[in-house]
């Protein structure tokens, strides 16, 4: 196995998102849908997810595979280690798919539906090979949100599931592997419970659809972006306990609240009166507009869960780890920092904000100061380094989605003392900013500064060895100093 | 009116969010609970209040309001302009209080209910002066979430309603003032609609309380916080438009997917299970710690959305406008920054991280520049100010929590050239940062530089003329200068 080649079955909104995932995982991706028209909507989801995703991480992502367009299943089947179907819902049509795949795949692919209400042992009856198809259920945009219900039945082995997970994981991805396979699975039946009711909210007039999403997006849609249903009422229930919590909140489930027996009739009336309010709502920005905002603001939220270590966030840690090459190599300049500019760091002139370029240079120096030995376990012995000191320049200006890479070069290392330099490039190798710090050795716990330990000096004086201010541009010449 | 006094009736949770908001937005609060141990629930309520609510916003909050506890409730609602009661969810015990408050409040005072689940029309019955008594429900934490849902019946007038709205807008929050009555409003129908989904999950073992919790945290809670169920199905619909997305998707809902019609007997059993889960799921934490890391998460996701201005990140920019004032004094140095170190600001080592330094000396070149002329519509016509070098000393460090201010000199103006320099000082007078910068005029369009207008010269000139290095601290003279 391994061979990172992933065919789409599929190209509207899910399977593009799918393509974008993998390539940007650095898989090859075959695509096959019998529109044509469907290629361009995939080039435009991977486009979005380029802008998008990569930012999630602060690191580099593997270089992007390639994609390839078939109008023969069979070619792009052929020789895939992942095959993922997002056809739309009718179950002939998806078993039709599975006779064609499986007529041309290797035995040991994987296929997986994306559907949201089959249960795979559904999608299974009647297959050549029913224990080589699992459901993987993604939510959209799948190149942005990372969980997907993965959803054996009874006919696949529990190595097949794991290596499923596995190749889900390593494309940033967080399997959620279910117990049990359920019509809908898990997520799609609560939003099928919250459509019932919003649907009968709508119907009566009891409020418009611009109402319900605000009081979701200002309300509980925050609370749910970092802990769920029951972590929140967990705190609700306080001291006494989730179970003494829920024991009381018993009979108010019993209330006459929701009117869930059916749903209200769905005719054209009630369909044209959502739409209306719908453009009301939003129809000021375009499709592709709101997939943008939307991305933009995923992209800024998981970011900030990332910096709280939290949720999603923990899980974009996950993945950085993995990404992350073990070592920074020693070379003169080293090579710190290589990353893809996000675009929470624009600002009102449109381009990075001169904060963002103190927060790379510091990125730097941790990544310097790692590769030297003073790293999170370092640190968590009591010990670190503070910045007294620091001197920007600007060259040349940065945007949103630039790759951008840092030099670091260490000038002098005396004791507590500590000289660095930065020079940050973008791809095309053009130097956009220079970042010159004194750093000071500080005992954590004294917030006094001292004397580093044996082995991390030694490495300082080594890279101080070898590293010269000659190696740095004109432009970028050091100023500053420590007083004696 | 405008006496600025709150009586909160219950000390609760809730009743407690409701405390911290007023007291945080300048209000005097009068608290009256018959417990005396809510005294310390309110209190704990506000502490964590005052290490979140006011790092939402880039501008200081008014002085902090007053609190007091009453055993009394006649002399906590004697002259209060605004009541909140929050006492549990018996209808009886509701009117009680509603009777015993009336007795004793200004006839012009607003009564609102947070009850989740009466209509207004309930609670009114048999009350001396209905019209003065109306719903409005917040989502915990109150200090945090944005949006109340406010829920006038008959009996209340518009302008009533729209008093009360104008109010809880003081108070920083988002009324949605429904348009009719129904039990248990918008928001927690459609949260019933989930907890009957969740429990039936539970009760057939399908999934557990960490896995539903999951699959909302990384997927559709993330959507939510940004963009509602409508707005979110509005892209997935696409080109085709919403109103045909709907028609589309009708038959699914159709689907034997929801088990709704009751729920699960939720007997002491289920209850324990629920709570075993709970424990494995979050146990790890106390409440408290759990209240503190959600509220750091909420502040967090909230700051990200208000720098993309949208959704609930745009509401608080629109109440920053309201509390900002309009000018910034012309005192030499000028105070340019006033606010709270936020929490995400904090890095490994505990203290501010070096990069928001450099943003806030980059928000303070900001409100320099507004306050002389060179604000958001003089960038809009196409000129700004780039900065071309920076200089940042460390002189103390900096906590989450922490109020700063920066003051700020201009040291020169000639020409397209201009030379600032800040200091950082926390409220303790301690002098923690100085930040010098070179800055450029430039015309954003062919981004090169440019002389400035003609009368943000002048306000410049004048600024260097009365601003000079002599009011710098010694340790923080300047070091950088334009090379001619």
């Amino acid at each position: 196995m391994g061979r990172k080649i992933a065919a789409i079955i599929g190209g509207g909104v899910i399977g593009g998102g799918w393509a974008a995932r993998f390539i940007l995982s650095g898989w090859q991706v075959r695509l096959y849908d019998p529109d044509p028209a469907s290629r361009e909507t995939v080039l435009a989801t991977c486009e979005r997810a380029r802008q998008s995703y990569p930012a999630l991480y602060d690191v580099m992502l593997p270089p992007e595979g390639e994609m390839s367009f078939h109008s023969d299943p069979a070619e792009a089947v052929r020789d895939a280690e992942w095959i993922q179907e997002s056809v739309p819902e009718r179950l002939s049509l998806k078993h039709s798919v599975y006779a064609e795949i499986q007529k041309h795949c290797p035995d040991d692919a994987i296929i997986a539906s994306s559907t949201s209400g089959f249960k795979p042992s559904d999608l299974q009856a009647g297959t050549r090979r029913p224990g080589q198809l699992i459901v993987a259920h993604p939510y959209n945009p799948v190149y942005l949100l990372p969980v997907v219900e993965l959803v054996p039945s009874a006919a696949n082995s529990a190595q097949f599931s794991e290596r499923a997970a596995d190749i889900l994981r390593r494309a940033g991805m967080y399997p959620a592997l279910l117990r049990a396979e359920i019509d809908a699975h898990i997520g799609d039946r609560l939003l099928e419970a919250v459509w019932r009711e919003a649907l009968w909210l709508l119907h009566d007039d009891t409020a418009t659809t611009e109402e319900i999403d605000t009081i979701i997006t200002h309300g509980f849609g925050l609370r749910w972006a970092q802990m769920g249903l029951f972590e929140t009422y967990r705190i609700a229930g306080g001291k006494a306990g989730m179970t003494h919590f829920i024991e009381q909140f018993g009979p108010c489930l019993k209330f006459p609240w929701t009117r869930l027996m059916d749903t209200p009739e769905l005719d054209s009336a009630l369909a044209a009166k959502i739409g209306r309010q719908s453009d009301r709502q939003s129809g000021r920005h375009s499709i592709d507009e709101l997939e943008r905002i939307r991305d933009a603001n995923l992209v800024t939220m998981l970011r900030g869960l990332k910096q709280r270590r939290w949720g999603a966030g923990q899980h974009l840690l996950d993945v950085e780890t993995q990404l992350n090459e073990p070592t920074t190599e020693f070379t003169a300049p080293m090579i710190t920092i290589r990353r893809i500019i996000p675009v929470d760091w624009i600002d009102y002139n449109g381009h990075v904000n001169e904060a963002r370029y103190l927060e790379i240079f510091s990125l730097a120096t941790d990544a310097f100061l790692a590769a030297v030995g003073c790293d999170q376990s370092y640190v968590a012995s009591g010990k670190s380094y503070f910045t007294l000191e620091t001197h920007i320049r600007h060259r040349a200006e940065a945007y949103a989605g630039d790759a951008v890479l840092t030099e670091t070069l260490c000038l002098s290392a005396m004791g507590r003392k500590l000289h660095l330099m930065h020079i940050l490039r973008n791809s095309a190798g053009t130097e956009l900013a220079s970042g010159e710090h004194l750093l000071l050795h500080i005992d954590l716990k004294r917030r006094k500064s001292s004397t580093p330990d044996k082995e991390l000096e030694a490495k300082l004086s080594h890279a101080a060895a070898r590293h010269s201010r000659d190696m740095l541009p004109a432009w970028a010449q050091p100023i500053l100093g420590f007083s004696s």
